[in-house]
């Protein structure tokens, strides 16, 4: 395919090999697409721990095939929970059990994030309209004559009829469409999952619980059919905001955690301080494409993580890169601003929540007060404010 | 009775005629008290416009007989209404009229400030153990062998078994039990009533409305039978956080109050600018009472008006100074103690509850936000938060 000269003819070249660039390549060939993925890593592989997938991704995950393989690895828990992470006090819940899956149709998965990637990429392997590219790093995107061009750094190019940036919050592809930086939220995280046997301080094992606080949160539940179970702790560094380039270390960890209830202390001697992930994300902006060139995931909207949607709007992404070469189309360009067209606005308004929903969850004083005694008064039945995220749309 | 040598013979001499001392030293002559009541001010009078009597207030003056009269001269609004001030959309209400009868058996009643303290002044008046001496400034007062002494600038002193300090926010009796000082909120009022043909613009009149917004509130409710119209406009001066010695002038108010919505633009239009009202509190205290003299009022707990209480709070001590005089005591320090005990623990707790409440009332930002959502998922018949200061306690 590399050798394609371009035009309606050659392949679609998605640079990534995420989640979000691996669930589009088998969207792209479920609709009968060629498609070329080029990864930077020398093998496919996701870092981090567990994600969370909503209804709305899991919905596009049964489309795909997958949901069955997803549920054996993963858990399926019956409570989001949101807790004082001061007072260990119960603030609210939703239940996402059988009533909600009776309500979305597909269920609330949390997962390893490479029990995930694994899964997309086996079911990649077996399509023979996909090529799978590792170790290639794009240095350069065009648009050329009724197609596109991809240069990697080893000097190899990729001829095709479209491009996808599937480069993440890093992402190279970007840079061709907007001049911005990612954005550092000034919070740190720290994350990891333990067998089981070693989780001796953790929350009921069907329930997803997230304690908030001044400044910091932390979260627990189980993983790979709860064989894993997973711990983030995010806190907003002051070392951060005093310009300190070694700013969130775990000293920092340490004292954040100190203020917080008995719980979260003495589960949190079981987490992971290797790693240390700075937040970031960025605005929202206003084209995603240029010519045959398009963005997707988190190289096209990058989110704080409050809302545990960055790889769900991803996935939305991917079944929709799929509908729009499925659907007649006249260019490919058309296709691409038909994407833009359905998802931008609706991972833009993601974005902008889940930083708002972050600092809901940091917020201190009186607002804290107020956050509380709202959290309090909610109905768990009420779906209002996630029947936009969750819901078909 | 100023002839009396102390000791239990003597009379109950109040410092300030006011609305505590006055509606006090009607209780203590119904319960057979002798009361002189020493008054700085040539005459009897109050400033300001309207105040709120809550049922926790019209219950003292339903028991001291005069709460035909103050109906009469009141209004009985049927809600009490929350409006965001920046837009003018309604957040909460409370239902105080027909079901908030049945519940607390006694009206909430808006009046003006002088109507009330005339109808209290005219029953002590009618009181021949009442002795009211305008033009008597407190310059000391001392506890004695078994009474007190009160002395006055113009050289005069007077003995008395009791002495009741109802004298306001800048008392002199409290220096003799604490060293503090009013605390500035760094809020001004500017407040007036008019004729209600001149206001044009205002709530429905059965409403007592607040409209609140960041750093400022605007408060709307007809006064005398109807016939006037009350307006108070309170704000944050920034010129006071400057350090400004002119801080919160007529100027300052309109810059704060164009960013309000048009009904408060096109409102305050009416609203009197020529006095300024800082607000002041203190700090609740740990005693009120020392040997024969105790406080009362605001002299007892000055409090910020944002629970409409202070007036409510003075009538609530005047009740208890009675009921402690008319039960069974071996000493009037004993009675004052017991008066002291009754009321100090919830006068306090509404003095800094008052504080917060103002604080919820002026936030900003994302608090304005959780505070705006909070307040309209509210049912309006939920009364857990007042029914500990409106019920019976």
């Amino acid at each position: 395919m590399a050798k394609s000269e371009g035009g309606s003819d050659g392949p679609v070249v998605i640079v990534g090999g995420g989640i979000g660039g691996l669930a589009s390549a088998l969207s792209l060939a479920r609709v009968g697409q060629e498609v070329l993925v080029l990864e930077k890593a020398p093998e496919f592989a996701e870092i981090g721990a567990g994600l969370q997938l909503a209804p709305n991704a899991t919905r596009v995950l049964e489309s795909l095939g997958l949901l069955e393989k997803i549920k054996s690895l993963g858990v399926l828990p019956n409570k989001l929970v949101i807790r004082a992470a001061l007072t260990d006090t119960p603030l609210t819940y939703l239940e996402i059990g059988e009533d909600f899956l009776r309500r979305y149709e597909t269920p609330y998965v949390v997962m390893h994030r490479n029990d995930l990637l694994s899964t997309i990429l086996q079911a990649c392997q077996e399509e023979p309209s996909i090529e799978l590219c590792p170790g290639k790093e794009i240095i350069e995107v065009d648009n050329t004559d009724g197609g596109i061009v991809a240069t990697c750094s080893d000097g190899s190019s990729y001829r095709g009829k479209a491009l996808i940036g599937a480069d993440g919050l890093w992402s190279t592809v970007r840079k061709k469409l907007v001049d911005d930086s990612p954005i550092c939220s000034g919070y740190v995280a720290y994350r990891g999952a333990v067998p089981i046997e070693m989780a001796t301080v953790h929350a009921p094992l069907d329930e997803v619980v997230a304690w908030i606080g001044p400044g910091m949160h932390y979260v627990q539940y189980p993983l790979r059919s709860g064989k894993l179970y997973n711990q983030v702790a995010v806190f907003r560094s002051d070392q951060y905001l005093e310009g300190k380039e070694d700013w969130g270390n775990p000293e920092e960890l340490d004292l954040k955690l100190s203020a917080a209830c008995d719980h979260i202390k003495a589960a949190s001697k079981l987490l992971g301080k290797d790693h240390r992930w700075p937040m970031y994300d960025r605005d929202p902006i206003d084209r995603w494409t240029e010519g045959n060139i398009t963005l997707l995931g988190d190289a096209a909207h990058p989110m704080l993580q409050y809302l545990a949607q960055g790889a769900c709007q991803a996935i939305e992404d991917a079944y929709v890169i799929g509908e729009v070469f499925k659907a007649p189309h006249d260019s490919v360009h058309e296709a691409l601003v038909k994407y833009e067209n359905i998802r931008r606005p609706h991972a833009s308004r993601i974005q902008t929540t889940a930083r708002t929903w972050g600092d809901i969850w940091h917020i201190d004083g009186l607002g804290m007060m107020l956050r509380d005694e709202l959290f309090r008064q909610r109905d768990p039945d009420d779906h209002t404010h996630i029947e936009w995220i969750y819901g078909k749309h």
